[in-house]
């Protein structure tokens, strides 16, 4: 039997991509069976190795072939990546981490791999770099318009209608038929995968939900109708919820997802109970996308205190989504 | 030394707020020494007295005076308040709780209370009983255009500059002059009393807090110059944050308060840290108001199961707030 083959993109070299990712490697033995295939920086790594005593054995691969024994390499990108000072954005940084994503990506799409872990990277570095994305979100949905960005944790579920764009422009994207495409898109994209969701609940987007209309219309004119259409098509999807209730009532139920209408709304519960262990997750993909859940921590970079534990959980979710 | 005045009204005789407020004076040492003034129903002070098994003394009082000598005591409205069936709302207990309060208020302007204590009403017997608003603070911010929404948590403090109103409004609603108003209130409000607030946080508006723009504008046109202003003029407040960080931020940091820019920025947070802990708090009144940040639960009334700690804490906090 092949492996899995994930590939994992060490992020800004600036920041803790590397640190987390070798810690990781190194100490996890839940870490699922598989072919890792690392994209980044030799030069970073054998110097975070070095500075966290790590002795990882990472032969270099141009081939991401599959193979029926654990293994560990890194990807042979055309132009190496260079040592970067760490701790602070800069172009050079910025244009390393998105060229390894960039081929990751590829190699991805051509079906070379099969779950993609993606470290942070800088939005700042990438800008200085002139890369036009505000972040690996944004690039993969430009390729994949129906990709949606999750976040997962064992205590909180929650899938984002919109991200980033300002809070106006969320609220006008709430249409009938966009929520309603987005309820099917996010349950079919969960079928098959070893992820039992059997419970969506939406968030309303005025306090209370509305209240009847008194604090607002959309629940009443295109949230409602939309829920109601999506379960008339077989879904198990309630609500609009108050959104101050609703995430609350999800907490601790792991077979239950919450849809936030906007960025802000599902964070910021998310961000709550799952600070250092969650993991940042793109659906509707055609391959399994997962991130750890917080930055390129610039402040704590090459220190040797970062904690792999999002990463940990980033790497172990791949096995529970693919179909 | 005469002592404190905390009226506390009982709410919605249906609900919970008999039950939670008689648990708590019944069994709570660490209650303030104050005289203690009920605005509520004898009938059903008597009944659930009779189903917890206690026997507090409550005598009637119609003037309500300074005393040296803690004390309880049921205030004497000029209709006493009849038996209602509890678990439902109706229009029967909604006129009951907002008699109570109206009287309670008013006994509050006249300076006869120093501290206000509501327990929760039901919006919706108000509006059966024709009563024209949507709760106790849309009440309160009627008489006082000036009143401050916030909540109260041993692990986290926020201010709403808006409360409730739709999304859209909300943010129509965020002008520089009227934030910078917002937080000298905020600030004046506070000071003086024993809390101590050495730190303002504000939340921006946009994920990420615009970040630099390309995610909204409201931060660096509206939001940032007024917390400028307001630091010129002396007060510490800082900001604004990525709303999805500051409230995790500000998490167990007794003297640090976050400012929401709307309802469910603030609530979603509060809610999620604080569920069964936390007070609601109305600043910027002649007199100190809190509530215990619960509803009616119509569901678990007249069971005896209802959780009195968040009614201990609003009692207990008036007496930080006084001035």
């Amino acid at each position: 039997m092949t492996l899995p083959i994930i590939g994992i993109t060490l992020g800004d070299p600036a920041g803790i991509g590397t640190e987390v990712t070798l810690k990781a490697l190194a100490h996890d033995s839940s870490l699922p069976e598989a072919r890792i295939v690392l994209f980044g920086s030799r030069v970073m790594i054998e110097e975070e190795m070095r500075s966290l005593g790590l002795n990882l054995h990472i032969p270099s691969c141009k081939e991401i072939g599959p193979l029926t024994q654990p293994s560990l390499s890194l990807y042979e990108m055309e132009t190496p990546i260079q040592s970067v000072p760490r701790g602070f954005p800069s172009a050079l940084s910025g244009r390393a981490s998105f060229l390894c994503f960039e081929e990751a990506v590829k190699r991805a799409r051509e079906g070379a791999i099969q779950s993609l872990v993606t470290a942070p990277i800088s939005k700042h570095s990438w800008n200085l770099a002139g890369v036009p994305y505000a972040g690996h979100t944004e690039y993969l949905s430009q390729i994949f318009p129906q990709a949606i960005m999750a976040f997962w944790s064992e205590s909180l579920k929650v899938a984002l209608f919109s991200h980033h764009i300002p809070l106006t422009d969320a609220i006008q994207r709430i249409r009938r038929d966009d929520l309603l495409d987005f309820f099917l898109r996010l349950e079919q994209t969960l079928s098959g995968t070893k992820i039992k969701t059997s419970r969506f609940l939406v968030a309303g987007l005025n306090p209370h939900a509305g209240e009847e209309g008194l604090l607002g219309s959309e629940e009443s004119e295109v949230i409602s109708p939309a829920i109601m259409e999506a379960r008339a098509k077989g879904m198990s999807i309630q609500g609009p919820y108050p959104p101050d209730v609703v995430f609350r009532q999800a907490l601790g139920q792991p077979e239950t997802m919450v849809i936030a209408l906007y960025h802000d709304q599902g964070l910021i519960p998310f961000k709550m109970v799952a600070f250092d262990e969650g993991v940042n997750v793109t659906l509707g993909l055609p391959f399994v996308r997962t991130s750890p859940d917080h930055g390129t921590a610039f402040d704590i970079a090459g220190k040797g205190v970062a904690d792999p534990k999002s990463m940990i959980k980033a790497i172990n979710l791949t096995t529970q989504l693919e179909k």
